[in-house]
């Protein structure tokens, strides 16, 4: 478990397997990785590895322990959760970003967005929405170390200096620019026009036998 | 330029490059590959190669036209505009989607959205939104060719198949759950929890010196 490669496809699984085994019959203590695998239509092979590199519980014949199984997936989802998620921008996407129910079941902690103009002090779910002057306050006395950067372009980077000077280290920057971080902070830029763009010349260029990578 | 790789963070960089190239003063006839690097923070290196994988303009010492470079860039961005998209599911993700005026400056093509219930005939930017009972029409009637799915996860496999039997080589799929389509059809993954997750590990990992991927 120490060497784990943790990929971004393991874990969209883990969810998965959460949900599935919380659904069984009370009576099912025990699952088999083959069954996992059978109701949600992945391979064996890859469920076996998923679970190997997450819980102890060992790759018995006679299946693993159900309860021991979704303690161990809550376990490693839970480390995620201990990050504090604040989100810089409160428009559509970000309103969006902060009403997103699946954070929350895969236990993820977003906690508030800011906004320059915030046109509402709650979102729709009731998530609050705080002016930006509040931003260094509440990210002292919060537990917050990542940051959604959900603003037009042209200000992207003058929050995302503004987040790592409140000890942010890690932001998922929804703005088509570039960000300028030191070192120790890591982004991920998540480019909603890129994506589609690549989908559709992958598409298009798949007859043409042109490498997409 | 018929060999090239296309990757996720050149089709984010283009975008980039048009925008500096077109807010460039009239008098800049040439552009070096050295001056756009320097503007946008990026590698010389890097862009010398973007512009040749994009561009058949040569790599002169003096610069390359910048008209003709817009014109490259453009042409071959349109190529993605050619695939028309369509949204299923009008939520506020599906609207987010809808509205995201990043998808129309990269040049792409997002038609309509479809709901079970619209709870409107247009969304916030004008863009239609019509029920689920006039897909298969619009669809034969448009240059429908790309899906984007914005539906509940237990309706995303049923939308999948409906979309598939529309004609649609190509899903988009914001639904957190595994879709099971045929070999000709391509499916790009959005799990935004699982992203956000992979980001928080990352971030504590990093100090474990767990490998991620």
């Amino acid at each position: 478990m120490e060497s784990c490669k943790l990929s971004k496809a393991l874990m969209r699984r883990l969810p998965l397997y959460l949900t599935h085994l919380k659904s069984l019959p009370g009576e099912d203590r025990n699952v088999s990785a083959t069954s996992i695998a059978n109701a949600l239509g992945l391979g064996d092979v890859q469920v076996r590895k998923d679970l190997a590199k997450i819980s102890n519980a060992g790759l018995r014949r006679v299946g693993r322990s159900r309860d021991q199984l979704i303690h161990d997936i809550e376990a490693y989802l839970g480390f995620a959760s201990q990050s504090g998620t604040i989100i810089i921008g409160a428009g559509k996407l970000g309103q969006t970003l902060l009403d997103y129910g699946g954070f929350e079941t895969s236990g993820l902690n977003v906690l508030a967005a800011f906004d320059l103009h915030p046109v509402a002090d709650r979102s729709a779910s009731g998530k609050a929405i705080y002016p930006m002057s509040l931003l260094e306050s509440f990210c002292k006395h919060n537990n917050v170390h990542v940051g959604i950067i959900a603003v037009p372009p042209e200000s992207a980077q003058s929050v995302c200096d503004r987040l790592i000077a409140c000890g942010i280290r890690a932001i998922w920057n929804f703005a088509p620019v570039p960000l300028t971080v030191p070192s120790h902070v890591i982004v991920q830029n998540e480019d909603l026009a890129a994506s589609l763009a690549t989908l559709c010349l992958h598409m298009q260029h798949r007859q043409k036998k042109l490498e997409i990578v």
